[in-house]
């Protein structure tokens, strides 16, 4: 028995405080760093998520410079630089020099950046790997310009500031910020590159200009329309969502001086009549003592309400019909836009594009939107996947999008492939909400809630019905212009046959054939050509395939979202 | 410009700290609790890890005990109880009242906890979904007891203790932890659940008893052997794993008084000779005073070693040959141990079993175990995945272990199969490392470092191999018995035919074919069942296949893996 004493006072004494500093540096590859290409991809797309988040915030349209350059073998400087807001001077240092600080963790709005470890995993991963600090350069426009040189004291997690120098001109207004990283890195430009990513930024922020300087030369995307989208507004979480711990913390917490009121006045869309309905289920209940009766209490204080009663509300919750949370958090690309897009870069034959109304999982709304392109200029498939207009470029098997891809069946709607359509086809899908459920903080694949490979797949399906229609108009239209061929090129023999018969002028006789070949077959061909493909279908020639089976997984109650008999793959073999 | 002064102004005020637990309660799922029926597998997994952990460490056969009861629909509680070393009082609301606190993650030793926040993960979720408090029973063997139900303030990440008791009994030596966790979860026995991931666990840990009472009744796995693993020794970094991140760290924090003597004691495996021709090697220098001529500085303060001399250090470590880390840090199972798992568990017709020698990525030993078990009771294929003796169920499609699998040519080991070998056969892989580099914080899946793909291959091709040699026995036997089949079934025809033909006894004929095929066929059959597989090769009817082409990708220095061109699959369909 002693001995195991002291194995345990020995164990208690090697036991510490982890700073999340120390963790990510040991777990790099947890924030993107697995690889030295993959690093200077990242390094890249978190500086430009934040400028970008940055300007829009500021309504300012964003203008990117990004340079990449090769310094020492595998030794890389990348400079960001954006003419966003600025950063006002106290907040610098910690912004770049702590992990899990930030604006965005706790506000319900849709945001690229939303952990507070994008921007400071990048400078922990430089002086890790190089020993250098990050250096910022940042103005509000108030004609002082801040230099800084930052690293983090990774065993306390704080900013650790090596230079911080002011410079005064009245005249220069410029505002915004400038990061410059000394980080080991492979510049490649290949699918799973900063390239690509600044490409398929170009394509998710139409209004963005960006300036990219490579080591192999000057990319410019320039700006394809020259509006922001709109804001989006911050909301109050949603009843469906809540659960016993925050709802515990938010009691404690609140300003309201009653239960009532703190279900009106915390949340998103609970009337009063709700929150009635509510309180009267969850059987909080007070002796009336005129008439000796329980009767329920509305007015308890939010301080007063017990294990017992919180443990009642959330059952309660789930029992009462609550309107879906506003959306005006959200902040979607829009069918013109995503179709606009698509157009630009990939120059298809053809798009459709959908964005579906916004649904709800775990109390957090959420939208999709999706586009489908087609031959033109496109000669392989691929998903290009998209998470509040952030390109997601790695981990693509985990991701609910390609999950949703998967299942549904594209052969059904005239293309090849079995998880994935073949062919000259790019699908396009951008997932919007105010918190995304990213399966690591590298924030690489979304989460697997059934909610949303729902949504995807429906708005899939919708689109792959369009595509299918045009294709099966196109290969029709192929089917009667062969036809038409066919009659125009024996139009010759039948007008000679019909000579002989009848005595007729071969040549007028030929001329007639041709003339009703034309107007019989030719107007139908260019009917194809003009009409929509949806009016088409009515002939029946290939009917829309039905809606694929749904199963429903629970998730009609937000609060179910996610938490049903959502299994992985089996690891056995089939 | 006032404008925008203000919105960098409005956003510096929204801007703050973010705890590591508010953190994880958003982020649930990067911990294991993605859905109901995983939560309650992750539960038990924190638990039975640790206590396998706390019992090994002070030197005690693991008694585990565990119970998971609905208490409520969907609500469960979940015992675990050990008996380890206990905690020490003072130890235990911090050790399950905040995250990122505990003794493995600074050590380096193989352990199956390495964050310390797997066991309060489990807090975390409990409170949130239910609201409860977990309570823990401790005692380290002195006679006293103590009891507490803590919960985590989530945003400062520190416990808070809802009851601290302590209940004398001399008499009692009893001494280990019992933890009582009430939350939200679902109850299943499919093969990602609490009772597969047990019946793992009873596998891989041999020398355990487990208890497992369940919703559906009591199991037990009984303890198969009564001696526990070496105990792995703590070592030092291996400088092949060092950046100018780290060596700066512990160049400031070193207690060694000269270079030379930093680089030898603060590191694993570094000789003065070895540590002389790095110094030499990075061009550190000072003049000779008598000489006036520049000469290497051995003895230059670690204090002084400034930046470019640390990058030079880094650079000259890269090209000098250093003795591998030891490995005694490691704890692997043996092939003995691997083997008699498999057959105890799956009893099988044929395994092979393989330990490979240790090998290093990013500084850190690791050791890959291999088993392959065919036939028998085995009905379908599988792979069973573990790191440091932890059972992996969940993404395995992540998984460096599924990539190598994935990556053998089972076809010419007999197998059918494209990347997983199909029929009945279970493939069971161990990763033994001081660190694992698991892709996320609920420990699920091994990093794609190429070195870890690559042993784990040769290690399956080396099983895959003995395998292939067996069923080609077996084979070739099933093939001998065939043939005698037919001499023995045609004896009488042909001895009537030599009666026709020679006028001798057909009965007696026959009687000498039968004899003689015997004689020929059956000693052949005889020996195929006794003699080694291996030894039957030599007849080369079905030759071993040869090894299959293994790229080099970097990794002869341990520095380089990981680092090299790793990209993901791309995401284009093909």
């Amino acid at each position: 028995m002693t001995d195991n004493r002291k194995t345990a006072e020995s164990m208690a004494n090697q036991a510490r405080e982890i700073s999340i500093s120390e963790f990510f540096e040991k777990n790099r590859h947890l924030l993107g760093y697995d690889n030295k290409i993959k690093a200077l991809l990242t390094i890249v797309k978190e500086g430009v998520d934040n400028a970008l988040d940055a300007t829009e915030e500021a309504r300012i349209l964003p203008d990117i410079y990004i340079k990449v350059e090769e310094i020492r073998k595998e030794k890389y400087k990348v400079v960001i630089k954006d003419n966003g807001p600025g950063i006002v001077k106290k907040q610098i240092p910690r912004i770049f020099g702590s992990l899990l600080y930030g604006s965005k963790f706790h506000r319900m709005r849709q945001s690229r950046g939303q952990q507070g470890i994008g921007v400071s995993g990048a400078v922990l991963y430089s002086q890790l790997t190089t020993g250098e600090p990050t250096k910022v350069i940042s103005s509000t426009g108030d004609g002082k310009t801040h230099k800084y040189e930052i690293k983090i004291d990774v065993k306390v997690n704080q900013p650790k500031i090596l230079r911080d120098e002011v410079v005064e001109d009245g005249d220069n207004k410029w505002h915004g910020v400038q990061i410059t990283f000394i980080a080991e890195g492979i510049y490649r430009e290949h699918k799973q590159s900063a390239m690509e990513y600044i490409k398929q930024v170009a394509i998710s922020n139409p209004y963005a200009n960006i300036v990219f300087d490579t080591p192999n030369g000057r990319v410019e995307f320039a700006r394809g329309i020259e509006k922001l989208p709109e804001e989006p507004k911050e909301i109050k979480p949603h009843l469906y969502g809540i659960e016993v711990g925050i709802l515990t913390r938010m009691l404690h917490e609140t300003k309201a001086r009653t239960l009532l009121t703190f279900l009106t006045s915390e949340f998103s869309r609970v009337g009063r009549l709700s929150a009635v309905q509510i309180i009267k289920k969850a059987g909080i209940t007070r002796e009336n003592p005129q008439t000796g009766k329980e009767e329920p209490e509305f007015n308890i204080s939010p301080k007063k309400v017990d294990h017992n009663m919180r443990v009642a509300l959330v059952d309660a919750i789930k029992e009462v019909k609550l309107s879906r949370p506003p959306t005006d958090c959200l902040s979607p690309l829009g069918a013109e836009a995503v179709e606009s897009g698509l157009k630009k870069e990939l120059n298809p034959e053809f798009t459709a594009t959908l964005t579906r109304p916004p649904e709800v999982y775990r109390g957090w709304p959420f939208e999709i939107e999706v586009g489908i392109a087609y031959g033109g200029s496109i000669t392989e498939s691929s998903i290009m996947r998209f998470a509040n207009r952030v390109p997601l470029l790695y981990q693509s098997g985990d991701c609910a999008i390609t999950k949703a891809v998967g299942q549904v069946d594209w052969k059904r709607y005239g293309l090849q492939g079995d998880r994935m359509p073949e062919g000259p086809v790019i699908v396009f899908v951008h997932f919007a909400s105010v918190w995304v459920p990213f399966t690591s903080e590298s924030k690489e694949a979304i989460a697997n809630y059934p909610i949303i490979i729902k949504e995807t797949k429906l708005a899939l399906q919708d689109c792959a019905r369009k595509l299918s229609l045009y294709l099966s108009g196109v290969r029709r239209a192929a089917a009667i212009q062969e036809r038409k061929l066919i009659f125009e090129r024996y139009a010759g023999e039948t007008a000679q046959a019909i000579q002989e018969l009848t005595g007729e002028k071969k040549k007028a006789v030929e001329e007639m054939i041709i003339k009703l070949v034309e107007k019989r077959w030719g107007e139908i061909v260019k009917e194809m050509g003009e009409e929509e493909p949806e009016e088409l279908s009515g002939e029946g020639e290939e009917a829309p395939p039905p809606e694929e089976n749904e199963k429903e997984e629970g998730e009609e109650n937000g609060e179910g979202s996610g938490e049903g008999d959502t299994e992985e793959d089996s690891e056995s073999g089939k």
